[in-house]
């Protein structure tokens, strides 16, 4: 019998420290930092492991990167119109794991300056982002999806990795949701040599599938710019692109749970790489070697912006809280978030022992924002000698 | 070895509950029972005790009769300024401790209809409501303080317990300060015959001495409506009143700390009837119960309006964390309040293992009254489970 809280050879009590980013207000690093500090101060005896999270969407490349210390590597290549830009990937210190984020490369906010162009927006950079992940020598790439501008099927991301897609006439077809309306093969021929040695985890944060009422381009293209026009044009293309996929590959995607992320660059990675759909906010916890750090935590704290009914769906505490409940050691899992909208029951039931705002009472948003890590400081410091602490 | 929250045959973990009120949103009694609430939703098997607690000061009556489940007992008596008026007192279940809250016959808020008048203002009421306790047979009086209309320096009080002040005529001097000034000896013959055979204890939250730059009248007659010129006056008086108390009795009472509360009320209870000055908190926390209850507590949570600076001077929680350090459990305790301003580090350096606001998040003032009770209990379920709670 090792290492209960309880025990009093457990001298240092650990405390891991997971929270995703308060967005718009401060980043998980950020956060992870503040809550650290409020543990240091009420037990300093305690030992803090800091692993910034994330939900396997936007923000999830360098959440990752700073929990496993690395730094992110740049690469020229295009936004998701065709411009050039610089984009992000990183690897994991054993260069085993590869990180891509598609809106590094092919994100929404980056051509933001522009009118949406919802028909040709693609993922082609991200494709580019991918190969040189590939030609670093991973065994594993995750793709993080998320704020996307385009719906092309992830057509765009194999032409990035060097497949070509094709009209009847063998003639390569434009970029774009566009394109896969006219698509009528696949050529692999040029695919980047490492494509097919990897294993490819796609992290998702919805359940939609490619086409349909609660597709790609239904539920998110109007998001993008795309006219309800657009979306009947963009459905049925992508449904051309699915037929496609099958056909070559032998492998079913139009009704895959989650194929319809990101414009439904799940489809193509699934289909032609083989790759596993995850939910984002495990994936995220795996990889930052969340289960190791569970092991022997007597506490750990998660957080977010808002912790409301969507947190329920996938989000990183929700991660965080499965991650707690399936590690030995069960240690209690609470939350420190801007606001707590979900009621403690429902928190309960899916793990989380506690929730706790960081609103010090009747508060403007402005003022609230300005003093978050001053806010996280205090609540995790009284959290933290509220669990921690057994004599006054 | 018992009774450890870590001792599996400790099934039922005990929490008191013992809250100040939420001045001008809710009640001390109400908050206990939301408290409650959050807590046996979060661990069903709790053993929960409620004790409302109170500064010493206003509220402290209808709190200690919450606490010791009593009503209040009813008198027709007078008011700040001789008008009728209902007030109310109360004794404990074994009939032995008696409470007159001085607010309650002789409040400011009770003469507030009029124009203030200071000089006149006295604690006549006060002093039958006491005599009314005593002849319900108790062996001690608490007199809660705080809310006085008057700057008698006590007087009033004992002329309704029949004592009478008399001028270097021998004629009886009107109630008030203005009386006060005339005042050159002191009758007792007609004092209620058992207020010399009980304890009196004096509930008191400020050190200010009866007289001077510190005293009843600079600085709490200003509140009462008392101009310059009123404060000088009334400041000679009970100068005047002092030198009378000390020659009749054999007692100090000018440099008291303390005998400025109330418009000077312990300067008369000291000296005429050997009152003890006592910190309102810990009085409250004493009678309550509060010591007994603590003797196997798991957890304490206490709360206010707002946990601030103010706090760590003779209020709720600070009377109830000095009684939970004197307790050999040494439970845990932790505020619940609508704001918390005070810094964690200060909070536990008094005693006070962790502090929540209710807020849930960015919210007005006016929002957050409103869902106060609710608030109250997500919180206190949170902390509950935290702290409670072994297994998710």
């Amino acid at each position: 019998m090792t290492g209960t809280p309880q025990d009093p050879a457990h001298t240092r009590p650990h405390v891991v420290i997971a929270p995703d980013s308060f967005k718009g207000t401060l980043g998980a690093v950020e956060v992870a930092k503040a809550i650290a500090d409020g543990v240091l101060a009420a037990v300093p005896h305690a030992r803090v492991t800091c692993l910034p999270m994330a939900d396997g969407g936007e923000g999830s490349l360098i959440a990752l990167a700073s929990a496993w210390g690395v730094r992110r590597h740049e690469l020229d290549t295009i936004d998701a119109l065709g411009r050039p830009t610089t984009a992000h990937w990183a690897t994991s210190p054993d260069g085993r794991t590869g990180v891509v984020e598609l809106a590094s490369a092919s994100g929404l906010p980056g051509v933001a300056d522009t009118a949406p162009r919802p028909l040709h927006a693609h993922t082609r950079g991200t494709g580019e982002v991918a190969a040189a992940v590939l030609s670093a020598g991973v065994e594993e790439v995750l793709v993080c999806l998320g704020g996307s501008a385009s719906t092309d099927g992830g057509a765009g991301l194999l032409s990035g990795l060097g497949a070509r897609m094709l009209d009847v006439d063998g003639v390569e077809v434009p970029d774009g949701g566009e394109g896969l309306a006219r698509v009528a093969s696949l050529d692999l021929s040029g695919l980047h040599p490492r494509a097919r040695e990897v294993r490819w985890r796609v992290a998702v944060d919805v359940t939609n599938s490619l086409t349909g009422e609660h597709g790609a381009a239904a539920v998110f293209g109007p998001q993008k710019g795309a006219s309800p026009g657009d979306v009947a044009f963009l459905d049925e293309a992508l449904a051309r692109w699915a037929g496609v996929l099958e056909r070559e590959t032998g492998r079913a995607v139009r009704s895959l749970p989650g194929a319809g992320a990101a414009g439904g660059v799940p489809a193509a990675l699934v289909a032609v790489l083989g790759a596993s759909v995850e939910r984002g906010a495990d994936l995220v916890a795996e990889v930052v070697g969340l289960p190791a750090a569970l092991a022997d935590a007597d506490l750990v704290i998660t957080g977010e912006g808002s912790f409301d009914s969507q947190s329920s769906r996938g989000k990183a505490p929700d991660g965080v809280a499965r991650a707690a409940a399936a590690s030995p050691a069960r240690p209690p899992v609470v939350v420190i978030a801007g606001q707590v909208l979900l009621p403690s029951v429902q928190s309960r039931a899916s793990g989380i022992r506690a929730a706790f705002s960081i609103a010090p009472g009747p508060v403007s948003f402005e003022e609230l924002v300005d003093s978050t890590p001053q806010r996280l400081r205090e609540v995790a410091a009284s959290v933290a000698a509220l669990t921690l602490l057994r004599e006054v």
